[in-house]
């Protein structure tokens, strides 16, 4: 009983191809990685996860590698491997020195530390900030 | 059985009060608002934290407002409701707009979302990502 | 020094192949699973949980699918890997198809984003939800 | 410096409304949440979130009780109080009895348990469910 | 659409009763709190749910303060606010004094940043430790 | 593109080299494991790091075993299996027996299924712990 298998292009019907190609070319990139193979187990999730991310992680007000770099704090609180080591990689490309990546680390832990000592305290919101 | 209460300055003996004087100083604000107030009554915590937090939010290869987004991130991601409306308050008073807010939460909840994704379909890291 | 070792049948006391037995038999399998034979190295906490186990996931106004499904839910969103490698094998057997596993994981998907979208905007609860 | 401020109808661009329309038209009833006047300070959150929402939600291979208590489950493991709210009500709206919730709520709370018996006994996964 | 409503003594049938005597008999007290009038809204997880924490929180290899405090610490790195608030007073009620409590506080807060330190470096486990 | 690369003595700068010296003898032992050379790609966070964890950890109002066990039961409940894995050999060095583990498991279990019912249910705090 293994974890769903991934999909390679090869085998994918046309309502998946359709997305792994939007993916390669708006990524430019060869080849989907494992994420997007195993979740076109299910075409209607993997098209609208797709579609959704590709708004969101688009230039906005805030520029594409913040957005990476915030995906990748909330996935290490989230304790998600898999996504710890692709957003690592994507903010890597994107332009995240190593330098950068040590800080948000120690931002990551340093909320992570925070939000259990509020927590914990019990400490009562300020009026100025409800 | 209350919480703990928070330690006002003129309650509070030297140590406090130098921990005190230094956030107000150094963020320039009158008063500090209740976290620090309250984790005041373990003195070691209160000086060691803000030691930690001044010297990891101070400017450096990520500028202090993308630090601030982070933490604020991380802070949803844990359900820490004091300290997500303390450091949407800090991030805000950094330059973060309501535009910027609303991307930053839409980053949060795709991340969120993904991150189950790869954990529930049991996704095999790449390769190219070990 | 490694985690604890699963205790198999053979080296099992009384008391501990007594709830081996009872698993067994329930379920109609052949062996019980690692998660058994390695919290078996307390005796008291194999023979609780099983019991409680048992009792929960009886048939009771809720079948027992739903309950695997719901299981399966709560594993991912605590990020449990070996659970839902567990209970995704107990739903299929009870009969979750491929398709029914895929809306059950865009359903955990969805919540969790929504869940830091409430949090992170801070939503007030409705008059009537109170 | 309080949360985001719900946005009514009356005071909603063409934008939002369309989308209150559609949420008041598909589930019958004469308002939205605040949960939905509250992300509808982002636009496009309000739209994809609710067009995501839709779908997932929408009759399949699980019927939309089932969908509802597995969000519920998934909000209660994340500690969202908003959502534990907003959806107890809507799986109660579609026929979740007191007996119904009683259960769901033990198994919410054995799989909570056993997900970290499992983590922290460090149980390797079995061969036969990798 | 209120939360589920505590059931007082006066309305328990018996099998509630015998729970709610059986608790404050063994604790001393003259009457159950409401994490114990809510859940008798399902008598058999409180009956369950009792009886196993009677059996777990007695004195064992680990005396019942030090679990106390254990209980309290997972129940913050949860975000369980009604656990916290219930703990730290049973902690406090077995002798946890000011200092330990400021001191459990700051290895909690320091063990949730080192985890997210651990998962986010990607620290792969060392030889001696697997 | 891997994890980071744990940075041996060998190669290690001045500074890093400084921090390992002290962990060595602080806690008697040959070298440090993996945790302290992967963090030490960000010489800062390493130094912090350190320094903080030597304050907190050693003994005060509670002993030292019981800091690690209060270490790992958090380490739990956020599924840091690096830190599980470490705390757990550390606690056993500091005197934990099997069972004493065994009951600091199920109490760690028993607090993680009693957070998700009292949040579950909603239960309102009680005035006297309020």
């Amino acid at each position: 009983m293994a974890g769903a298998q991934p999909i390679e292009y090869s085998q994918a019907g046309p309502e998946v191809r359709a997305v792994f190609d939007d993916i390669k070319h708006t990524r430019n990139i060869p080849d989907v990685n494992n994420f997007w193979k195993v979740i076109a187990n299910h075409p209607p999730t993997l098209k609208r996860t797709w579609e959704s991310l590709k708004g969101i992680m688009a230039p906005g007000a805030l520029d594409p590698l913040v957005k990476e770099m915030l995906y990748l704090a909330v996935s290490i609180a989230q304790s998600c491997d898999y996504c710890i080591a692709s957003h690592t990689a994507a903010a890597k490309k994107r332009g995240m020195t190593d330098e950068m990546l040590g800080e948000l680390l120690a931002v990551v832990g340093m909320a992570s530390e925070t939000n259990r000592l509020a927590t914990g305290w019990r400490v009562p919101v300020d009026e100025a900030l409800r």
